[in-house]
């Protein structure tokens, strides 16, 4: 094991220790102090420098868990981190020491049917970061010091921030769900709900060559941030109640007016009106999570619609990285702010208030911007 | 005009008088004489010989109508209907007088923006048989008499009795149906609701290559049909509580079975149970109409699954009259009987229970079998 | 390891000895003994009883090999077979001694890149029976005795004669081939070459959907055979000269005929003509191999037209095995005749002419037809 | 008929007079005034600002047509333009005198098969602009004053010159190619051959998603353009000559590097190097037109590869102004220069010069850049 020198993390008996943030219990949020395994053969050693809070990290923090997953023994949050190499176990040649990487959260097992038909986000034995799925649970990456797969780090630009990179775990969700789609290209696509998967969906869409991009929310805020991710048009349904009615069927003309969907809200309601929205053959790719929704059975017979769900992302998370290393995707507008892990209760409060918050990072090493 | 003698209808003006049976409204269906003017350039004459009865022509008798679409004024029932051309206008060559055919009752305007995208089932001027989506209301098929264009004659072959083309209809529903779904080659099919639609369900998926096909219903009467028209396996999931199990995620091996599902039974318990018991990426395909249905949101986006409507027909048509020519599907298990027109009330009231009856069809001038 | 009685093998210091058909240079095909490892953990010993002379057997018997494959030192040949289970080693549920089965002779690693994007057929480190792609070379399953894979082994209902399951592997190839096609529902299918890959998609074209086939051939005897197994309409395009003007553009009403092709002759002339008979956006599934050829660009781009190889198969052979245990496709017309081992020259000399032959197989092992 | 006054053109006898730019014979190119009847109703007169010389032009000036297709009469040049609407017709809401437009030069009939397929590109009575396939031949665009459909026009921003605009119609042809590929999204892809297609090829693939986009050519000025209109890497295999061997199969980890090749050269090394460095089950969009080419048929079934064709476009015309109104294609770098149409001879030889040109245009009526 090689190590980049200079930052020396506090280690013994052959370890190392570090701060890790810690979910006991709905609200019970700790910083605990763990130790790590240094890097085996093909694994990786990373000081995390941000990680975002995701909705899921929410859930855990509010209510323990969501639908039947359920924190059953304290767990270590996180799944969107980006960070540096510290050290590198036997064998790996795809990063050094010093290298600035995004962290891959998904680590399918590469031998269930699922992954044998190059469905890999269906893996039967999945172990995603920070996920309360299976028990024993799956530690997450809000941590100062992880050790993870080679395969799971992607280089980040020398001139991208890694607070950037942090975001490239919610992107890949967005990136896989404009590929459930099919080609966007020359199609009109409506995003409904503008939080952080929303705003990156319409990047997505963006990136995946779709004519126009309406995004619809409730809060101007959001929608101020749709609009700088790339939407052309932007519509506050709360005040604007007759946009339905201005893209929907007219009886004459037309049975709708959007190609594709992504519905980004898990709102019924939003749901609802989206279809009223959508053109015959129309395509909702539902990323957004919410509890059982009631669906106008005969509009999506009548028009033919498609609703198609998208979980998790694979192959999309290199992508993810690639697209914002390039600068073909912008993350400034998505970040509201980094708080040092100290502050993470304050950081999580924050997160949860979709009128003061996009994106929260969580800062474990800072850098300068 | 010339026609094929011998079987004079009474005319007179000119025109040809023919019994039609008419909604009036809820429960008054009555035998009305309507006057019918001769076929002109591209038009055939064709007397009635079998018309199928639909759950919308039992939604016209029952309620008045569905959903929003309502009669206002009298109707002639009927758009599954084959018979023996009467007599043809000027320049029609694809039929002559004598010819047995099954008649198309989609008629689409081949002008408007879906039409030129190859959509006409999505036509928005379209003229659909005993429809009264539109108003004035569209006059339906059951009639002695009846002229359309040559374009919607397809001929019967010589064996095939009248009765079994007049199912050409439904079956182009559900080979439109099972084409929304892709390739079916080697697909593991659920077919849930086994009336009239999810029969042919059946039927369509088998000739479309599906390996293996399972039909649940609560009844095992209509079964026994589904099993008579391919099916594999048949569940009666009034009696066997334990079948989703059997098929749905086991938490080790898989997370669910099937590949494709065609919902034909309009019914949410068999929709939420459907979705268990589908693989990640499997596509229901929506034929069944009802009412609202409330989706297992998270479901549909954690195994990926694919909910898609499909409505109507058009170029299967003459595929669904193609197939029954050629013995590929047998329509006999499928009819549970043919009433004289008189006896129409009757007819409709045994079509309504689903206990009796598959599909009963009137008899507008009768064929030996 | 338990065994099936009553047939013992010559066994020798714990192995076992059989027959192999090897060839061990152009036209020197022996009959070899050698040993056999009895069957490990997840193995099975099969007394192969029939076995196809392929194409690729032929053209190592004429030849030494094709392209830049050649045989580097003895190699038994053969791939399309069938037989009864004589022993299982430790594990194996899938079947037992005694069980008649089809062994699919595709062997993908299920750890290489193309394995793990759900393409098998496509994997880095196949070992498919009977091939000299890879070096040492894969021996065959022309031999009395194989030991496979249980995975490998698919159960061959009791009416079904292991002659005809032998054919599951080409049938496999062609439910391949027209998999690659799409949805062939509805389709107009052409295909070219009625050898036996010809016949066989013929079948597979029939199983999947497809309207209407029509065969090409130049021998009336293979077109005899086109018929038997399900084509339309047959065209001996050696006589019938002006076949291609009659599907071709026309220069008002159409620019061609065919939404599919299948060629399966690996000949120019065909491919050519081929192409001049499909309709815009039509599909040409290329399944005989050959040498270059040449291919008018400007039509290929001016009708949008797709040509797409098809390789091996992977998941159709289980497929293939169903679709004869239920009668849904018939093999007897495919099958010229069989020979036992010591006859295999004149087997292979049978099997070289297109003229008398269709499918000859070898005979390992005799069952009462 | 109303117009934006102050630019008389020479009218008489109620008509309006211009100048066109008409091919004779081979390289006999003459500009010759012809009259244009005023805008008819839903018609729209242009002033032809810029037209971009294509590889057809060039055809006819050089060869007098091209494969069959061969000028019979005089016939006015030019499908790719821009102007100023000068007066519109009855009932013409689209655009006003004065706006600014790029004129779609693909006018299908929207009533034959094709048209009611949704593929208007492949119309049986198509009348494109400046082709001598039919005949009568349609007249070009490369004149002062054209009247064409309101629904050809496509208003251009502000801040784009016309001379950009003018390339539309080429970018269109390379939208459907990209189309014709299916979703882009992080896939690898090959542009071979960077002339004017090959270039904007790269563009429309960039706009479509495409991860990583490789240019290959001959010579280093057309290079230089693939790369300012986005591609990542540009090899000149005239130099270059093992940049096969880097992509293609290495025996052991891949058989090949691309997923999608688009091949703009029409040259057949350019193909068969391409088939050598796709990977299995990569698809070639064939957009360039040669003569016959020779293909490794063993290498497009062994690899399952995809070669289709595309031709022209439809929708994606009002896309490629939609994309370069936004900026997010630049055409800067495309452009060689304008000509005056009395220098129209001097335009077309330095067209004709792979080595010094990208694209040139004709200027009908200067406008500041």
């Amino acid at each position: 094991m090689t190590n980049d020198e200079g930052r020396p993390l506090q280690s013994a008996r052959g370890g190392l220790r570090c701060l890790c943030l810690v979910i006991h219990a709905p609200h019970d949020l700790r910083v605990d102090e763990r130790e790590v395994e240094g890097p085996g053969p093909g694994e990786v050693a990373v000081r995390i420098g941000y990680g975002g809070i995701c909705g899921s990290d929410l859930h855990y923090y509010h209510d323990g868990g969501f639908g039947t997953v359920r924190i059953k023994r304290p767990m270590t949050l996180g799944h969107e981190v980006a960070g540096t190499v510290h050290a590198v176990g036997e064998g790996v040649t795809r990063v050094k020491p010093g290298d600035r990487i995004a962290v891959n959260p998904s680590r399918p097992c590469a031998a269930c049917v699922y992954c044998l038909e190059g469905l890999p986000n269906q893996c039967l034995d999945m172990r995603f970061y920070g996920s309360a799925m299976r028990d024993p649970h799956v530690d997450g990456a809000f941590r100062q010091l992880l050790v993870c797969g080679e395969v799971q780090c992607e280089p980040v630009a020398a001139h991208v921030p890694l607070r950037h990179a942090a975001l490239a775990e919610p992107f890949s969700v967005c990136l896989h769900g404009v590929a459930r789609a099919g080609a966007l290209l020359n199609k009109r696509v409506l995003v409904s709900g503008c939080g952080p998967i929303g705003c990156l969906a319409v990047a997505a869409a963006r990136v995946h060559g779709a004519a126009e991009i309406t995004a619809v929310d409730l809060t101007d805020e959001t929608l101020a941030v749709a609009r700088a991710m790339g939407a052309h048009e932007t519509i506050n349904v709360a005040r604007d109640t007759d946009w339905v009615q201005r893209y929907a069927a007219d009886g004459r003309t037309r049975k709708g007016t959007f190609d594709v969907m992504f519905e980004c809200s898990g709102n019924e309601r939003a749901l609802r009106a989206g279809l009223d929205v959508m053109r015959p053959r129309g395509v909702v790719v539902q990323l957004g999570l919410g509890g059982d929704v009631s669906l106008p059975q005969n509009m999506v017979v009548a028009k033919e619609l498609t609703v198609c769900g998208s979980f998790r992302f694979h192959a999309e998370f290199a992508l993810a990285v690639r697209l914002i290393n390039e600068g073909r995707v912008d993350m400034r507008p998505m970040i509201t702010g980094a708080f040092p892990l100290e502050r993470a209760k304050e950081a999580f409060d924050l997160a949860s208030d979709r009128k003061r918050a996009m994106k929260v990072l969580l800062e474990f090493e800072a850098e300068a911007e």
